[in-house]
């Protein structure tokens, strides 16, 4: 019998000393419950997301050191677990320290090497070079090695072999990527089938948490199992890891699947719990079923998670949120409340003399329903003291011996009340309670910028900024009902009109409120950002043009000809979001907080972005032509 | 003969109608002069960094017709230029459609093709993946394409032959970092030699420009021509370009080596003059002197060429300067003064009560003497309005009925100043002038985060965040002796103590400033950041230990201890600094406005990191603890 316990530890990035004590009172509990063989995540010791601090000599032989009294802890058992390997003799490409993406195997105080590779451990294959991740950075590739060793890939992918009570066991070892590779033309699961049949594959990950990618996952890996008639185990880490603008959980989820790609055991979301098995009896537990569960609860989920792991990262312990009274800050602040007693979290209204009677109730009724700290801080006295200044400020010119003064618009004014709120008030009043303030921003906003710098675009976090506005209020639902059971979020707070009530023209007593409308414009900035193929106004006037648009960026069927009554309308829009989109908004993004990312693309290091403007191709300019019925004169 | 011109084009990213415009006139004028052969830079079309719009299908299109236009224009002479090549019909390793980083050859209309490649063009061999560079996670290496088609990288690379005046050239075309081999086991150049010999190498590049980097490139063509008995001839592409965070001026200096590698051709720094010249009488040509200019005259040159574009790029005309008497702003201030014109450029005083008549008089004087716009406007009644409302609002404590106060300490005082001073004047009089607002830090304060979040640390561009303090105070002599010839930044400024003046412990007439001890703590913070391994305190403190800790981080001799009586004191102030380096500093720097890089590694995209705190291995702690004469706990 081989007794498995997978350990999905919590890894806390860039710190191999407490990841390493993690790791040895996992493998004592272990040797304890009589298991043979303990299986930890890719990049168990150091972390994954470590920006440059892989260019760190010392880091990287501490993340040696640490391996070595893993490989020295696995008397009686087997171990395997990833680090990151240092060849000293050699170099990357970026003419540093050879590192590779590792993944050992220890038994009795030394390494097994697999058959047929240069080094006592195996080399990560596929290194993701997408999204958030930077492997090809970092690590140097089996492939490379291969290139260099003048021989062929599939010559240096071979299985473990390691014995246990007598009986042999060949395991296919894989490294996240190297289970996901219909784009890389080469599978090593492929290959290991074909160099002797492995016993069991096992996966090792440090992998993201993104919505909907369990389901992939369980697809993936149920059919690599199938068709490779072997089980297939995967240990992914749980914790938080940032690579500085984004922010990512890593949801764990422990995973065994029979030789014919049944699940047959598998780890809660998030809980670090170490789950141990036969591998001779696996396939005949009871096949798991995997719960539907509503978007809400996953976002929920993940969310709750971050924002608790994110505070204990940054050794945050109190929290302001500025409560507007309306639907997003409400939502943070309901967040916020499930993961810090009462008496760390202050809700902060700052009216000005836009600011209604219904959102400035709603907005204290929020902090009583969450049973919290509740302040009122007004802005207006600053607000007109600071146009008082600007507009009175006598201005030299020193090239020509005149003065001169300034005019403040409403249009700066709105921004000025945005920047008392968060700059001024926010950042004081969190500095005295001893924490920090949230920035409530979600992706809708974020996208086009809608938000002031310095004002609500500020925070030391953005919990909501990588949730469409229909996702907030999806979630806002999903925490009275659901999680707290009763109208912590007050209800007028999702049924009054989304504003920044910032000026006359924003008043929601009279139902007005921002510009976007958030069930169109959700969907089309969706499509800027997150579909595979980046979208651009030339492809969403091309499906406008076909009647295909709603259908193509997934909004409600015939919503596209409500909101516009001419293509002329429908295109004004679309040119003042993409400008800004591809404008102002960059620039605020580069100087936003952090993210806490959930989609498939979250804005940050995700979603990498310059500066560059809007750009119009000529074939949009031809379409859009055409469509307004003037000559084409591109 | 082979009449040759070389047009290192200024190249807007993201615009390929731009550039395609600029290209068409450049031929057009290099055909009337009888040019036979015209040469771009690499990616001239798309443009370099423009983070993930590659991935937007329209715009690949776009630049895919846009080279046609190219090649249509081709009439009666040749052209190489870059671009990005796409093939529809295959992907990437991400599942996205595959690129390439290209260079094309045109000539009478057609595409001229490498002997031994399956495309019409040159695909570039080895793809940069460090410091900014994003190259692998956007195209598809000629590497890997072999690996692809079973053949050898060496099979796929060959000549471009083409002929002019009855005689055939075959030239050697590498893209950028192909001329850059050493670190990647393969020359492209040796490969080509060995292929034919090619009658010259043309290097199409698209090379950010680095302090320094133009002496190694010197080195590395001139050897590599001389090696292969070669010319080489050397296009990159002015203008600035950036990734977010961090904005890069392109240097163009294109440059032709002889045969013999020498230096026969050489352009200016930054300008975009087409140069044309016989290949046959090239190595009669006078031998280029290079001058030798002092350092601040190359940051001089790359910062006000950047803060020119940089400017144009984001379309600002209007531009304020908090200005504080110090030397960070005068720089600042300095240097805008000469891309502005006077009426477009103010300087703002903004004295609380911690600010002396001294500083007030010298940024008076300091916008005298640039002619500009200048205004005072005093924050002192709007910081205790500020203290006073966060120390008398009540806060309501829902889940007990109670109620509290708070309090202002001097410490957060000072950053209500700083907040005070850029989010609530600055941003507000910038928009109300028309314009942004500059941040003036330099590289030592955002290093460990010596500035105040929506404070000091704000501003649409930091032009000096790249720049350590003693570079500052070189480029401020250097804008006085050499730029101005006059005493613009007034000599006091450049004598006084530097300080925040946010404190009575800040008295700048009491002598009394920043914590930072500059002339070493210039150089601790650079082995932090800029050297290739990075530094962590292990290897300071066993320098420190060894005795060569100045010599290794290039600071003056015999300073540490002049500074550190005891290795307490020196230990103590190591880890203040990583602790903020690591932690807080980071912080910052996510919300940090875009820098403009000169270094090798600029914060930013180039110099990526993450929040995870700082990290002290094990060998660092023992040999604490041996210093400090305690026994070893660890």
């Amino acid at each position: 019998m081989l007794r498995i316990a997978l350990a999905p530890i919590r890894v806390i990035p860039g710190h191999p000393d407490r990841n390493t004590e993690t790791m040895l009172r996992c493998i004592a509990d272990a040797r304890e419950q009589t298991a043979n063989l303990v299986i930890f995540p890719e990049m168990a010791i150091p972390g994954y997301l470590l920006g440059d601090a892989w260019e760190q000599t010392s880091f990287l032989e501490e993340c040696e050191a640490c391996g070595k009294e893993i490989i020295a802890a696995s008397n009686g058992l087997t171990v395997m677990f990833g680090n990151v390997a240092v060849d000293w003799t050699k170099t990357n490409n970026d003419g540093r320290v050879r590192k590779y993406n590792a993944f050992f195997t220890a038994q009795d105080g030394r390494l097994i090497a697999p058959e047929t590779t240069p080094y006592p451990f195996v080399v990560k294959t596929l290194l993701p070079n997408y999204r958030e991740f930077d492997d090809t950075r970092h690590f140097f590739s089996l492939q490379k090695l291969a290139r260099e060793l003048g021989v062929t890939t599939k010559d240096l992918i071979s299985p473990v072999r390691f014995s246990m009570h007598d009986r042999e066991y060949a395991v296919g070892c894989l490294l996240c990527e190297d289970g996901w590779s219909d784009d890389y033309g080469l599978s090593p699961v492929k290959i290991l089938c074909e160099k002797g049949h492995p016993d069991f594959f096992v996966n090792i990950s440090s992998s993201p948490y993104t919505l909907g990618k369990d389901d992939k996952r369980r697809r993936i890996f149920s059919r690599l199992a199938a068709e490779s008639g072997a089980p297939l185990l995967y240990v992914n880490n749980v914790g938080i890891q940032n690579n500085g603008k984004t922010v990512y959980t890593f949801d764990g989820s422990n995973a065994a699947y029979d030789a014919h790609g049944v699940l047959r055991l598998s780890g809660e979301p998030y809980e670090e719990a170490t789950q141990i098995f036969d591998l001779e009896t696996l396939s005949e537990r009871n096949p798991v079923a995997i719960p539907h569960e509503p978007e809400a609860a996953q976002i929920f989920r993940a969310l709750s998670y971050g924002v608790r792991l994110f505070l204990e990262t940054i050794g945050m312990k109190r929290v302001v949120v500025g409560a507007s009274g309306g639907i997003d800050s409400a939502v943070a602040a309901a967040l916020y409340a499930l993961v810090l007693p009462p008496e760390n979290l202050m809700l902060v209204n700052m009216p000005s003399v836009y600011n209604s009677e219904t959102t400035k109730t709603l907005a204290r009724r929020l902090a009583e329903n969450l049973g919290c700290r509740y302040a009122t801080i007004p802005i207006q006295q600053s607000v007109e003291h600071t146009i008082h200044q600007i507009e009175t400020a006598t201005i030299e010119n020193f090239y020509d011996g005149t003065t001169d003064s300034l005019a403040v618009t409403s249009f700066m004014a709105e921004n000025i009340q945005a920047r008392d709120r968060s700059a001024r008030v926010l950042a004081g009043l969190a500095a005295a309670f001893g924490g920090g303030f949230t920035c409530n921003a979600n992706k809708a906003e974020t996208a086009v910028g809608y938000s002031t710098l310095y004002g609500d675009q500020s925070g030391f976090f953005s919990a909501l900024a990588d949730l469409w506005k229909y996702q907030v209020y999806d979630l806002a639902r999903y925490l009275n009902e659901s999680v707290y059971k009763r109208e912590v979020i007050p209800q007028e707070t999702i049924d009054i009109v989304p504003s920044a009530e910032l000026s006359d023209q924003q008043n929601v007593d009279k139902g007005q409120g921002d510009p976007l409308r958030y069930p169109y414009h959700d969907y089309l900035f969706r499509s800027f950002v997150e579909r595979w193929q980046k979208t651009t106004p030339q492809d969403v006037l091309e499906w406008y043009a076909a009647g295909t648009l709603e259908k193509e960026i997934g909004c409600e069927p015939d919503l596209v000809a409500k909101i516009f009554p001419t293509p002329k309308d429908f295109i004004d829009d679309l040119e003042r979001w993409w400008n800004q989109f591809s404008g102002l908004a960059v620039a605020k993004r580069i100087q936003a907080p952090p993210i806490l990312a959930i989609s498939r693309r979250a804005f940050g290091f995700d979603h990498r972005e310059s500066q560059n403007g809007p750009y119009y191709t000529k074939k949009y300019k031809v379409l859009k032509a055409k469509l307004l019925g003037s000559p084409d004169k591109c």
